[in-house]
């Protein structure tokens, strides 16, 4: 890793080249780089510890004068319980992965002697701009070292301390090893975030790891693709026939288990038949955690009846407004719908197709919801709070994509990949192949991968 | 198929809408769909090649007029031989593929009960912009209809007739089955290419075909991702053991069996090992079929001595710009590198990551070229010609993509599909799950697709 002061277009120019090696070492090659980090690392300790507490004495200070919000400051925190450890192990993790480099997708003959293979790739140069977590540092860097990929990193300017020092670590401990230099770059230079991402000769991939507000600004500001999520508008539809416990448990763990995550859930969709009877628990449920019900007129008729007065004091009018918005807190839009395709239909106008779940009893209602819901993630009887790399098992994610092409849902190392196709041949020209007289034919056999 | 003339907005919302439904379609469905657009193509041929014999009328004046040139011409007729019987095959060439929709990717056990599954889905509404050929609509909407994709249908004006004599016939033809109306639009207003550009919100995917200018175009004008290609800069290495005979086929093939393709042969490395014995057949063959060679120095002063004078004087000084050009002619830019790593660094620079060839005896360097270069088709001892979606054995292809994500190389049904995450569970919540007492553990058991 370099500490570039470097303008943003040397520090693209040298990451390109650095990809290009880089995309050629062998997953050995790439493993003793990740071994070696998580060793320099470790014993780097108390000297990185002390540079975060440098920017969480800052940071603290500007939370004090309501420039910062507390939960920023609680996000710079790597001295935190366990998320020192976890940094380290999520380091070992990566190197311990099946290796993404140079899987064989596809093998066809095209004729005797031809051969055409599709195989695995690194995507090139990816561009990860984050906000404040000091740790996402090490973890992206392992991702891109692990998948092959350059990668230029540019963190927000709170955790600026614990960068340098997190880097300047990885720094030397890469620079013991066959990574090329300038394959991962921190560029520590200010306000360089517009002028890189005009770089889409350099830069393959953008991947934004922050604020709605971040995200948005790059999707509008960039040509080069960008992976990621700005909204996530999770929805659970609540069909009649849903067991009423599980219903209660699945929307409350959905909505309270971290209301500001992106897979939290922000509308919930009641049908018409369900509203007297299983919604008042779920409701209860709810209200017990703390959550405000926003109800749309029949949703409040319906609960002001079956509430006892002290809860129904608490019910809100629902606005329209309130099923676009992402409250990303203890705040719940409830609607009353005939059916599910009215269900479908509204997630499908609404949502912001990231994860949305069925409760029912009906293996038919949920296999159409899974079908007709447009989104990354499609469940049934189970929390939107699912989503999310670690859970499905990907070891680790560089982030949620609600993206309709490349990469979708939680991304993991194969969301870095792309592929080549490889011919060998053995001296084949085309125009010798066609339909017409004495043309030859091409065999088209599928070979085992 | 709807031929509107409703608003850019109004088509893209209601293409929108369709997705939804095409999405839900069984194969069964979506097949029969094609077998009546195709029988319905070939009872209307007569109805059809008159439109067209209009716009080929109306081209051939232009073109005398010296306002479209004569190579747009012919692409415009249908009638030419062999042209109407490919497009109706193509169309049952579609439905006979392998179904896309709905195959499972993955499937993970995340505990008792709790089942991951990652299943392909149709990417949702297509918008493809291109120009003259008139056979492309037919083969276009049968990809869509195969992969349960909505598409908007944009094309030239110079086929217009043809575009609304064919697109009335698939009109009524999908109006008898189960393709919802709004799944397959074609706009015939005029001048609406940047409305549609601009519509993000319901637009997932654009696809032109058609000119570099056209491409490049798109690309600049649009927040929707583009597949596609704009340059098709495709270069071969040629490297001192190669087969003098087999180069010389190679490179003819490669330039010569159809200059104006993507993947014609643009710029040829040769190794200066290779400048004094291997070089002046292939440069005899190539200028024998009427090639120009712009050659470097070193080229030149090699060539010069070994071809006879005659030959000697068609030879051209080669300017630094040559080996940026798509030359799309028989023009070929020819330039000496010192070795292999020469030429991919100067293929990795100036190359389109198209497709890039290496000519050699030695499979260690026919590795470290097909591992270093980075472009969608890498080729040992084969002409570049072979990218192609029909010589790949996709059946047919949407185009050919030089991205970096989602699709890259010649696009098939595959390209046109994403996939999303469905989770099957009983009511399964999230915050039982973790690292601490008492916590579960995930089981993340990989199960058989």
């Amino acid at each position: 890793m370099s500490l570039t002061s470097a303008s943003p277009l040397e520090a693209a120019k040298a990451a390109k080249q650095a990809s290009h090696v880089l995309a050629t070492l062998p997953v050995s090659a790439r493993n003793d780089a990740l071994t070696a980090v998580h060793a320099a690392l470790a014993a780097a300790k108390d000297e990185i510890l002390s540079a975060n507490a440098r920017d969480l004495e800052a940071a603290r200070l500007a939370a004090e004068h309501g420039e910062l919000s507390q939960s920023l400051v609680s996000r710079l925190d790597l001295g935190k319980k366990g998320k020192w450890e976890d940094m380290l192990k999520g380091i070992l993790d990566v190197r311990d992965l099946e290796d993404p480099v140079g899987k064989i997708t596809l093998r066809t003959k095209l004729d005797d002697g031809l051969e055409l293979t599709r195989v695995t790739c690194p995507i090139g140069v990816l561009l990860i701009i984050f906000e404040a977590r000091p740790e996402v540092i090490a973890n992206i860097a392992s991702l891109a070292v692990k998948s092959g990929n350059a990668a230029i990193l540019k963190g927000g300017k709170e955790s600026t301390e614990s960068f340098i020092a997190i880097s300047k670590v990885i720094s030397a401990a890469l620079a013991a090893t066959d990574v090329p230099n300038g394959a991962i770059q921190l560029v520590t230079t200010r306000d360089v975030i517009p002028q890189l991402l005009d770089l889409d000769q350099y830069i393959d991939l953008v991947i934004p790891r922050g604020s709605n507000e971040l995200v948005r600004y790059i999707k509008s500001s960039t040509k080069i693709p960008v992976l990621g999520h700005a909204d996530g508008l999770c929805s659970i539809f609540l069909e009649q026939s849903a067991d009423p416990q599980m219903a209660a448990d699945v929307i409350v763990d959905s909505k309270t288990s971290y209301p500001a995550a992106c897979n939290s859930l922000e509308t919930l969709l009641v049908q018409e038949a369900a509203l007297d009877a299983l919604l008042p628990p779920v409701a209860q449920a709810l209200i017990a955690k703390g959550v405000v019900l926003r109800c749309d007129s029949r949703v409040k008729a319906a609960l002001a009846g079956r509430l006892s007065p002290e809860l129904a004091a608490k019910l809100e009018n629902a606005s329209d407004a309130d099923f676009d918005t992402e409250f990303l807190s203890l705040t719940l839009a409830v609607k009353a719908v005939s059916n599910i395709h009215e269900a479908i239909g509204h997630i499908n106008t609404h949502g912001s197709k990231h994860t949305d779940a069925i409760l029912t009893q009906s293996s038919e209602l949920a296999e159409l919801f899974m079908s007709s819901v447009d989104a990354a993630g499609v469940y049934w009887n189970a929390s939107t709070r699912f989503a999310d790399g670690m859970r499905y098992g990907f070891g680790t994610e560089v982030g949620i994509s609600t993206n309709k092409i490349h990469s979708r849902g939680p991304v993991g190392l194969e969301g870095l990949m792309i592929y080549k196709y490889q011919i060998r041949g053995q001296g084949h020209v085309t125009a010798v192949y066609g339909e017409g007289e004495g043309k030859k034919r091409f065999k088209h056999e599928k070979l085992a991968l």
